[in-house]
């Protein structure tokens, strides 16, 4: 049996959906941020990091977004998350490594700028060129969507991950209206009814 | 036919060493960064993030280090470079997310602050608190290296790339020395023919 722990509206969101589309049966735990359950010593042993999303596995845990979603994406071939052929699974990850390497960094800068700097200042240096750095991260991924997907004719785990990347947007202080590509592929997902079940399913328990 | 672009001592050395331990045949471009040659029209146009490793296949181009292993290790199967369960191949795109997501970006704060930053003072607050965030992000995979492989009994990608970065530590200010069991797994790598091989052929042509 899987479980999950995740938080509201973090990066692990992603898992959640896919587990959703998978049709998966797993158990949920939300850790509470506001009350910074993820760094509880529980939590801890689990996960040194002291991030979300945790997968725990009959075999072991596992971390990172990008493992965990090509990992729900293997267990169940059947959901068509990833790509058969080999390219194709090479674009998704490639898309994925970006976002979990490029763009899900610079978000953290606005927020979380003590993870790199300890001086007050530098701290709001780095929140006040967030926004302008996640812009262009994100830019590069805009001008790629050409289609109603990343990569292929299907929705991939990549389209899952960019969908919760760009719920950052607006709280990132940007404007959606300049992303119109990744604002409509945003909505083409909300629209799915495993995303709806996943966004149920964060809400406090 | 595949084609890598890389430079001398960046991430994509991975990609390059993976090559080699798959007797892989390819070509090869050494960028230069001295001359920024990852910022000419002609590598931007294939390139639009200005950065390597780079590799372009008859499909077309490919990005980001755990996409290229991932992409090597596929079509080279007889190499045994991936682990061949689902559970250990998740285990290596963990790690593999994790040093391009985490470590990789710790070390970019030392010298590449004006990715995050305008103001001076805030970019050298980036660098001074560089080595201590690289030292504490890489010390959960010291931890976690407890036999002479990152995953299972045999070197995977992740080692590869865990190999790559590791090399980064002296020059990031770090003692390899308070990392014994990674300075034992980088003279593990550093030994092996196809590792000689890659390094060889970044040098100057
Ligand atoms: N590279 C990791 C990043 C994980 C991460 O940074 N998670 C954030 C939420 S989006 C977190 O748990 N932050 C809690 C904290 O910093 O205390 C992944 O992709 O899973
Ligand atoms: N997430 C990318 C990072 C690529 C990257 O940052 N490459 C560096 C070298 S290690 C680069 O090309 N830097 C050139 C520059 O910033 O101008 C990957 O893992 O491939």
């Amino acid at each position: 049996m899987l479980h999950l722990y995740t938080a509201k509206g973090t990066c692990g969101r992603a898992t959640l959906i896919a587990l959703e589309e998978a049709g998966a049966d797993f158990d949920l735990t939300i850790v509470r941020f506001a009350e910074e359950q993820q760094k509880t010593e529980a939590f801890l042993a689990m996960n040194p990091h002291g991030r979300v999303p945790v997968l725990v596995t009959d075999q072991g845990v596992l971390t990172e977004s990008p493992a965990l979603l090509a990992y729900v994406a293997e267990l169940y071939p059947d959901a068509g998350l990833m790509p058969t052929d080999p390219f194709g699974r090479a674009q998704v990850n490639s898309i994925m490594a970006y976002l979990c390497a490029t763009v899900h960094p610079a978000h953290a800068h606005i927020r979380r700028g003590s993870r790199w700097a300890d001086d007050p200042a530098a701290i709001a240096e780095l929140t006040r060129k967030g926004p302008e750095v996640v812009e262009a991260t994100i830019r590069t991924i805009e001008d790629k969507l050409t289609g109603d997907w990343l990569v292929g004719d299907r929705m991939t785990i990549a389209d899952i991950y960019l969908f919760t990347v760009a719920n950052w947007m607006e709280g990132d202080g940007i404007d959606i209206d300049t992303l119109p590509r990744i604002r409509d592929h945003r909505a083409r997902i909300a629209a799915r009814p495993a995303t709806q079940r996943a966004l149920a399913k964060e809400m406090p328990q």
